[in-house]
């Protein structure tokens, strides 16, 4: 931990939601080792949903995984905005230069953004001031095919050093599962319209009690229209969608600004 | 449940993160009943801070708590949003005509919309084209005082089933505590940009291991501007910002547009 506070490389901060033995993770320090020093905290295990969900009524536990040149990784018992709180307040020995997250095995593209832990962890350094980016891949298997991230991640990277990004804004990237000669470039877009149906199987248990298990189908409000992440993704482009954290709609304040109010008391 | 099915009575969904005996969802009930026939969905137990999180990997357990004339309540073993899901794919007889969540012990103005549970579910009924409401008070005590609530809330959600909210925006409604004859009266504003600073505390076991604990506190970045959440709330207004799902940073857009990328393969 002292080199890195000495060095004077940039510090990046790695995290996930598919937990710190996840492929897509240890394939994300791969590339962005030579962009700096790397210290990863992730949780020990599978996180996937878990939004922006924080560890309030319990401790949590961190663990050193492993220390070597340039990569430090930390396994943490929290949530994945608990990992990258605890990086900046307690284990890192200063404010990382940027923060990537994933690469989440799965699509984070329209609607899945807001339940994924993997761009909780990126929003959560961004609202932090860290200028950050989630990296996610069409392919939910464990072992994920991430050629094309290999290509691109670094380059993307390179543009955020760069160019900086608009405060408030950190990038959801979403890479379509292609072989890399059929890739048709990258696309900056908007989040889809859209939302997940049919969502639960009811079942029976041993004791002839009901559960409810999740499951789903994604509905594609706008399948047409060709500025979207989701068009992209099924059109052979890597998606780039400018998330920001302010969820204020400022049509809505215009509409309801003249709304009349009264108390009933 | 059939009664609800005939009646043409509003068919209104009611959840909250503080659980299915809270104070706040109880005080909710007895507001809304008026405006229509009232299903409650809300966590068994206290859910605070789990934003916008989904179980995928567990099932979960619907249990019927109670049922009357016009109000039925379940709990479930889920999350808020799980709450709500379920509520929409499996209990209602029919879609829900307006969504309302609360009432939250505690604030959920500025950045802590990210974090809550609350919200969450009122931004997973704008998902699904359910006009929704969040209310929150700035109380965090079990026996919070709601009288503000008790007040106004009727009339903003009057104004809800008049007016229609625009399309994928749903709102965020905070209460100050003051009396009532101190109120100045309702804003509608903009979320305040703000964070959670010093959020741990490090602390040993009785086994001599380390562990940390969420505390922190809030910073205000623009605590003199008067268009946002936490200034109304501050000088005694209560403070309405409409929440949109789509995350996109349209800006962020028009920034990033002209980025060069180039794969290293």
């Amino acid at each position: 931990m002292m080199n890195i506070v000495k060095k004077k490389n940039p510090l990046i901060l790695l995290s996930n939601d598919d937990g710190v033995n996840a492929k897509g993770l240890h394939t994300l320090i791969d590339i962005i080792k030579p962009f700096g020093d790397i210290v990863v905290v992730a949780p020990e295990k599978g996180q996937s949903g878990q939004s922006h969900a924080i560890t309030i009524d319990l401790p949590i536990r961190v663990t050193k995984v492993l220390e070597n040149d340039n990569v430090l990784i930390y396994s943490c018992t929290g949530t994945p905005v608990d990992s990258v709180k605890l990086a900046i307040n307690q284990i890192l020995p200063r404010k990382p230069d940027f923060l990537i997250s994933g690469i989440n095995h799965g699509s984070n593209a329209s609607i899945s953004v807001i339940y994924s832990g993997t761009m909780a962890a990126a929003i959560e350094g961004c609202l932090n001031g860290i200028p950050s980016i989630g990296f996610s891949v069409l392919d939910h298997s464990d072992n994920a095919d991430f050629s094309l991230v290999k290509a691109y991640a670094g380059s993307i990277l390179k543009n955020v050093m760069e160019n900086d990004l608009p405060a408030g804004t950190c990038l959801n990237v979403n890479f379509p599962v292609i072989p890399i000669d059929k890739l048709k470039g990258i696309r900056i877009c908007r989040q889809t319209r859209g939302v997940w149906k049919q969502e639960y199987e009811r079942r029976i248990d041993p004791h002839n009690d009901e559960y409810f298990w999740l499951t789903g189908d994604f509905h594609n409000f706008e399948s047409d229209a060709k500025d979207t992440d989701e068009w992209a993704l099924a059109n052979k482009y890597i998606a780039i969608v400018p998330i920001q954290v302010d969820l204020t709609s400022y049509e809505g304040i215009k509409k309801i600004r003249d709304w009349n109010y009264e108390s009933n008391i």
